[in-house]
């Protein structure tokens, strides 16, 4: 009999869902039309776009034009961080999309203010008071960290950027098609997001960009996306984007209240049989749905994780988006970890395919992994 | 009994090849892991990703690691022109993703030098040294042109900026896949290519970087492609893009003669019925396979365009990737051709899949349209 995979990684990419595969498809075979033709090869694929733009608007209460297809969450980023101006502040614990592009611009002559997160791993309104420099031009905070699982107040941040003058984007690379994401409500400036997070395809992310502000482009080229993102739409990836997008927004609640049954499982199962265990990020009670991050003080991490590979269950240690680097992360730094933990610091992130059974699966599997491996 | 459709546009963008589609299923089914996860769902992708970098590598004689995924040629071409240092010195008839990023570029206080076509469509070596400054450290002459289908003399244009100590950049979208490229007699620094232009899906292409060479990252973040280039890599349109890009090298020459046929049956035929029709950028014998750049003097292109797709045949005036723009195209301008001339040009451009028969019902379609337009 073979054994049942278990994937429990859902932070760092989920499966494509059929009906985004299913939507593709067209414009993978017939409808392969360049959407800037004159002809009648452009009309379903501009059709499609457009389409695929009102729905994303929809799932996130913007306006069709607030949205700018992207190559990704990265490209979204960096566009917004790299597009705006004045000085930046941003947090400690964003994602190297945004942590790296500021770098860059700093080389370039931008100042750069950094804000820690509390311990707790959200990112209060009164630092940014405390860290605040004149001439800062974007605040630029995430809505959900991607190894917490932690959601900051975005409403609280955007206000205050705003109060001083400064416009302010969240990458909500994690978030959307999670959790409630609503650009109006928020008062945002700039969001970003990246399909292969919410079940759809990799290579395909957009960048919200409120009506009547503008970004330097990052990609100069054709009159694409109102002349903002050069390049040929990549047509078949922005429908698929959009189908699961659409589906994670309809069965939101749903989704929701089955994994923060699994998550619910997890860890009253590992509080029952390593009691020694650290949630991370737990605190709030509002961390996203099917996110785990927990932490065996003393044990590897890495241990762990190769062990339970090697049961076919896939979870994550330290932010898989660069799991290549085995120190430390920069997000439990940020969040003052103390180094035993952080080294042991796990991320099981369920999704909605996820059952009862592949908790129970994942449970038996860590109880055994944690009785092997030394302290 | 349906009409048949004949797309007669592939220097806007052409059909995916079935194999490049088969080849990415199952990256867009079962093998979604994330390339950079350290468990076992990273395998496959990882090794895909591998793979496919060494068939295009091997497609264009370079090495694996001299190969970076972008998500187009736009990318790529900005990559190349923002990531490079010194002034800058680029054809006047360049892709608008170079012409633009450059423009961008003198924005930030870079010199821009433009050097113009001659009349016949062909970039020469004297031209960059009539119009050479001092610190100059990119040029950039496209391998194709889009427009005009001309091929360019790139071993003596390379070989004149290396003299001169500058560096070299060819974006060759218009011409990878479909003739020769080999980056090592070339002795191109940089090359940019595009998957939708050679039977690959849309929105993603590459960038060749020789090896020793680095350009400064124009997306900041991960660690993928050896921290050049951030981003989740989009693994199934990249094994899309290696199926494509390998089967178009597999069949060069078969499909060029197919071509050429094509193309020397559809020149005679238009010669045939409207002597005074004019072959823009013929003049070589050495125009891209497939490509056939006509105008008719007095007539317009547009309405042409408008009759032949009624009759359900694809072509495109100006350039395909900026044709809301009903102006004549920079391209034309800068090649000196008249206003009559231009304003009545348009691209007829084959692919493999293009038959005898659709040559035929082409030259048919357009002398009912030659006859039913007046001047």
């Amino acid at each position: 009999m073979k054994r049942k995979l278990i994937y429990a990684d859902h932070a760092a990419t989920t499966p494509l869902l059929p009906e985004a595969l299913e939507a593709m498809l067209p414009f993978l075979k017939e409808s392969f039309g360049n959407p800037s033709s004159l002809h009648g090869w452009s009309k379903p694929v501009r059709s499609a776009l457009k389409e695929a733009r009102a729905t994303i608007a929809a799932c996130i209460n913007a306006e069709p034009e607030e949205i700018f297809f992207t190559s990704g969450g990265t490209e979204a980023d960096n566009w917004a961080v790299k597009g705006s101006s004045g000085g930046l502040m941003v947090s400690a614990y964003e994602h190297h999309a945004v942590l790296n592009a500021a770098a860059s611009e700093a080389q370039r002559g931008r100042s750069v203010a950094y804000v820690r997160p509390n311990m707790k791993g959200f990112v209060e309104d009164g630092k940014l008071a405390k860290a605040w420099k004149n001439g800062i031009g974007l605040v630029s905070v995430m809505t959900a960290n991607n190894e917490l699982g932690t959601r900051n107040d975005i409403v609280n941040l955007a206000r205050y950027a705003h109060k001083k003058g400064a416009l302010f984007h969240t990458d909500a690379v994690q978030a959307v098609g999670h959790v409630p994401v609503d650009v109006q409500a928020w008062d945002v400036d700039f969001l970003s997001a990246s399909a292969h997070k919410f079940n759809g395809p990799k290579g395909i992310g957009f960048l919200f960009i409120r009506k009547g502000l503008k970004l330097a482009p990052l990609l100069d080229g054709g009159q694409q996306e109102g002349g903002n993102r050069a390049g040929t739409e990549n047509v078949a990836s922005i429908v698929g984007m959009a189908t699961a997008l659409k589906w994670n927004c309809d069965n939101m609640e749903t989704n929701s209240r089955h994994l923060k049954k699994l998550t619910m499982g997890l860890s009253r199962g590992i509080a029952g049989f390593y009691p020694d265990a650290v949630f991370l990020g737990s605190d709030s009670g509002d961390q996203l749905p099917g996110f785990t991050s927990v932490a065996f003080p003393g044990r590897s991490a890495e241990g762990l994780l190769h062990l339970l590979d090697l049961k076919g269950i896939a979870v994550s240690s330290g932010a898989a988006c660069d799991s290549k680097n085995t120190q430390v992360s920069h997000v439990l730094k940020a969040v003052r970890v103390a180094q035993s933990v952080a080294r042991s610091t796990i991320r099981i992130t369920f999704g909605h395919e996820n059952t009862e059974a592949d908790v129970d699966a994942t449970l038996a599997a860590l109880k055994v992994a944690l009785a092997s491996t030394g302290i």
